[in-house]
């Protein structure tokens, strides 16, 4: 819902060796509306690049190239190992922090358990206003807003432990708090100025206003930079005047304040040429104009409140300018991308309740003269529940620890970790309904309401599909930058002769049979070395793979989805390999009770994913793929040709 | 739901090779809680053992070891092809019956797009009152009751047609006309008596009467044979005292006539003891003491009545046992595994409808400067939502057309069509509404209605899992009893030179790496000849596994259900690999315009499952298997110990 198309810029190295890289402006328009991830990446990744002036782009893009990133996620695609965000497991909470937050844990928990009813919710099509008033007293709407605001000052860990709570209980009501804090007003904490801060996070961690996201339009899905709202500054440069309609806004129906993303023309300094740039506002629904149409029917999530929200000659003054003028698509990259790591925690917990659900049903339901959890289908399950659960949980606080640790480049991995929590509790309460049988299609059992709600976790803040390409082609241009320095440096070898001495030696010992001379052993905990040696493998294969991708297809890597998927998917697995890894090797270290039971969850995870991850990449590097991918290709056209189904009906009629 | 443990027999040819086999009563006792499916198999069978005295069980042995099965799914087992039930592509109807059913199809369209109302249905928790009424004047409720008897007396090929049109409409519609037809009285069309049927079918056949299948109790689901009810025959003889209550009866609220099944004394006749056994009835609910509770609440199927049903000393006249005294279980597993196919042809059904939405939607909808139909994401989506809708209709027609042609032997693939079926509609469903995006999870869009009905599909008649134990247990107990007359065979070679020259020529070629000289070739289409080589090649290592898994585990195999899984999932790629090709092929000879789509279809689908089968069969001969089972055994046996999640918090609390 997020990304934006951009050229890659011109190859820098002859035909032989044209790799993907940053943007050169003179490109972005011919390939512009290909490709969806660069520019949202750049959002993230380019903090320097904000004046968007060419050579703040080429420093930026060079700094990018001389300085090793610190995201495993990153290093990965280059096939290189960069344990320095990932080992060890982040421990980010000092004993104060940990001491206050521990202590809201026992009372939030009770709150949720006594107080807020689920059913209701979902009956009542919102949260009951008891519940409501019992969060604001909580302090839940402004967990991370700064105690000099009215707010908790919550890191992103101590965050990340209580939505867990609140997503073991209800999402509805998860998503009526994200919306309000994780993105309706978390521009205001990333970007506001003092003044703004001062002026509206008060009310907002108080909960006496709630807060909304307005991005999506009708035509606006995941190319977000599409919009058509349109804000208008006054000849008198005071203020804005704000048009265009929102849809499917979280909270939209319940906000008074409303963080808006809308195109206001924007004049480059240099050249004079005035050009429609994404400018974000905080927009009070007193300015006037501001309506809300009624609650969407929707499958799940029914208490939160979701609504269209309408702009119609609003008067917005211009302090109420969120970060730069034309610089509200970054904006809203960086609103969603710090916020990711928040649905993670939340659906830990939704797993972890659900499976306690399940085993209890097991341990409790006799068939055939034993209770079920002796049954190796049912073991089966059960095991699968454990391990996704564990995987999204380590994702959660690794990505939260890296954040309050100040890593900047996390983008990858927070996404990572949205699509794999999204999947893995749409997994875990699916098989939880299947262990239930009949009893789990019933609204009694709790079990079915949380699958209706989970099923837009795939979809909203970045549907899994964008956001895979996000992984893959965010990967794919650091892996190009690379390839591409190692070019510049056969210009010039004595210049250079560090980086390629070690080039040449990996090459040589890949090609020798020898890998790549990577190694976490020294980094895993001992128990775990064969898992280590699993994922070392694993990512020499994804890096040669990427690289073999890259010279193959080029710059065109980007329209090549059937490819980016795949890689996409391996990035997935070998990101939860490596954070299981690293908790595992911590749990064991510090002899943990759960210590050699988190070892077995580590080494069945990595045995399988290597597995998958070896067999994608074999797959992707074989001609046959090719043949798959012509064969998928034509498939899909001949039912657009066909406005459905093709076959004909195998009685004639 | 309908399957009983039951020993295997012992091992006639000593310590070397125990091979799992039919039943002997001695030992039926003593594993007797463990194994699932082989008494619901030899229900279904064993046709000719109904008495089940223990020389008519010998002799249905004998003749399950001597007659060659043409299930084609049996003979796989063997790692043997016989095509005989699946090429040509079954074309069953005359030019009446073809002629008969092709005019009800506009009707019946019509009916459901004009006046069936599945939005009202859903939101009203029951079918509305006229539609109720327009389908009894249609004749819906007796599709298969034979015209003298006042239905319509369509052949299985011709419901699954029109069920087919329900499935794309409304499957809160199906599931009222289904539990009425295809379960509710269906006992009554396989088992009922002259009497019986002239009594009930003719009211059941208009809609004055509804009825349902009273099977599953709170302690009774997958272990039908567990059931508690009971019916006692009155000391004159003339009737029995029905008391029990069955739970989430279809139509439970709605019917008048139920097949009840309850536990009945019956005593041997050659031993004299009394024994409870199964016996199926005819209770009308006019009988007195029958009293059904309030509609329950469910996740989906909403317009379909779900009920509990109470029996409170019903006195059922001794004239309403359906089939024999004793006989119940038989009835219920025939019941059941008649009616499979037409699951899958509304299945099929209902995925066509999502397909075209899905393909509306991509063909509409602009994202990123292009209709998002293409992008590769959205092409590999919709290709793999056509290759699962041809798999799921190749299938339902092919068994009903086993069916009609008298096939006695298809328990097997209709099993393998219900799980695929409702496992392709849920994947299709689910991957229309990431397709839609946040459209697709709003009520108006249609979608999340027809994924929440889904839900129950995989659970209701047999739950998957269940399903998958039934359809490789079965399949094994075949393949035990071949390599069984292989080893009688090695005890007197001269008298059994012709099996024993294939086998040991088999053997030996498989030993030089020749293949078993099984082809496809001359009876798929020459274009599909490589689709056919890989369907060959997954069937041979599919049976060399099925027997090195019969050799190493022995009869012990019916406790290894991580093994049985396995090789059930391949059983359903092979079968729906053969399928496809059988289509494919009838398609390609008859020059259908579709033909050539229908080819990439095959060679795709094969392509994929034939690497699927490999990779699955190659792991499970592997070491590592061992170590992933007994992984996944000790970390659900720790979830068990812990009731719940079992890792310690990554912060510590």
């Amino acid at each position: 819902m997020f990304v934006r198309a951009k050229a890659l810029s011109p190859a820098l190295c002859g035909a032989a060796l044209r790799l993907p890289a940053a943007a050169s402006g003179c490109q972005r328009a011919a390939a512009g509306v290909r490709l969806y991830v660069s520019q949202a990446a750049e959002a993230v990744l380019d903090k320097s690049a904000a004046g968007s002036d060419a050579s703040a782009r080429v420093a930026a893009e060079k700094k990018l190239l001389s300085v090793e990133s610190k995201s495993f996620a990153v290093n990965m695609f280059k096939g290189q190992l960069n344990t320095s965000q990932v080992f060890p497991f982040p421990s980010v909470l000092n004993e104060e922090q940990s001491e206050f937050i521990r202590e809201l844990v026992g009372p939030v928990s009770k709150f949720f358990t006594e107080v807020n009813d689920p059913v209701k919710n979902d009956a009542l099509e919102k949260v009951e206003d008891g519940t409501m008033e019992g969060l604001k007293e909580l302090g839940a709407f402004g967990l991370q807003v700064p105690t000099d605001l009215g707010g908790l000052g919550l890191t992103n860990t101590q965050y990340a432990r209580l939505v867990e709570i609140v997503g073991v209980h209800d999402l509805g009501v998860g998503i009526t708090l994200g919306a309000h804090q994780s993105i309706g007003f978390k521009g205001i904490l990333l970007f506001g100025n003092q003044a703004q801060k001062e002026k509206y996070l008060p009310k907002l961690a108080s909960g006496e206003t709630i807060a909304a996201f307005c991005l999506t339009e009708p035509a606006s899905g995941s190319d977000a930079a599409s919009i058509k709202t349109t804000a208008v500054l006054s000849p008198c440069g005071k203020y804005y005047t704000l048009n265009g309609g929102k849809i499917w806004i979280s909270n939209g129906g319940l906000a008074e304040i409303f963080t808006v993303f809308a195109k206001t023309p924007v004049k480059d300094e240099k050249t004079g040429a005035v050009k429609d740039k994404i400018t974000a506002f905080v927009v009070e629904k007193s300015f006037g104009g501001v309506t809300s149409g009624p609650p969407e029917k929707k499958m799940g999530i029914k208490a939160s409140n979701t609504a269209e929200v309408h702009f119609d000659n609003v008067r917005v003054p211009a302090e109420c300018v969120l970060g730069e003028v034309g610089g509200g698509f970054k904006v809203a990259m960086n609103i969603l991308n710090n916020g990711r790591f928040g649905m993670a925690a939340a659906l830990a917990g939704t797993m972890k309740g659900i499976i306690a659900k399940a085993v209890d049903h097991a341990v409790n339901r006799t068939q055939f003269g034993n209770k079920i959890h002796n049954y190796g289908l049912i073991q089966e399950k059960m095991a699968r529940m454990a391990m996704l659960h564990y995987v999204t949980e380590s994702m959660a606080y690794m990505v939260s620890g890296n954040m309050d640790s100040g890593a900047s480049e996390f983008q990858i991995e927070a996404a990572i970790s949205k699509i794999f929590a999204s999947e893995a509790a749409w997994s875990v309460t699916d098989e939880c309904i299947q262990i239930m049988g009949g009893m789990g299609f019933m609204k009694d059992a709790g079990v079915e309401r949380v699958m209706r709600d989970l099923r837009i976790f795939r979809i909203f803040e970045g549907t899994n599909d964008i956001l895979r390409l996000f992984v893959a082609l965010n990967g794919f241009q650091n892996a190009g930058n690379q390839l591409k320095s190692l070019q510049r440096a056969l210009k010039n070898p004595l210049g250079n002769a560090g980086l390629l001495a070690g080039e040449i030696s990996k090459r040589a010992r890949r090609r020798a049979g020898l890998g790549s001379g990577l190694t976490l052993q020294g980094t895993v905990h001992p128990e775990l070395a064969h898992s280590g040696d699993l994922t070392v493998k694993a990512i020499e294969e994804f890096g040669v793979t990427v690289e073999e991708m890259l010279l193959k297809h080029n710059k065109k890597i980007i329209d090549e989805q059937f490819v980016l998927k795949r890689v996409a998917d391996s990035a997935i697995d070998l990101y939860a390999m490596v954070v299981v890894l690293s908790r595992a090797s911590r749990s064991l270290s510090q002899g943990l009770p759960s210590a050699q039971h988190e070892k077995v969850l580590c080494e069945t995870w990595c045995i399988e994913a290597h597995a998958r991850v070896l067999a994608d990449m074999k797959a992707l590097r074989s001609s046959s793929s090719k043949q798959l991918f012509n064969n998928l290709r034509a498939i899909s056209s001949a039912l657009v040709d066909n406005n459905g189904v093709v076959t004909m009906h195998p009685l004639g009629f």
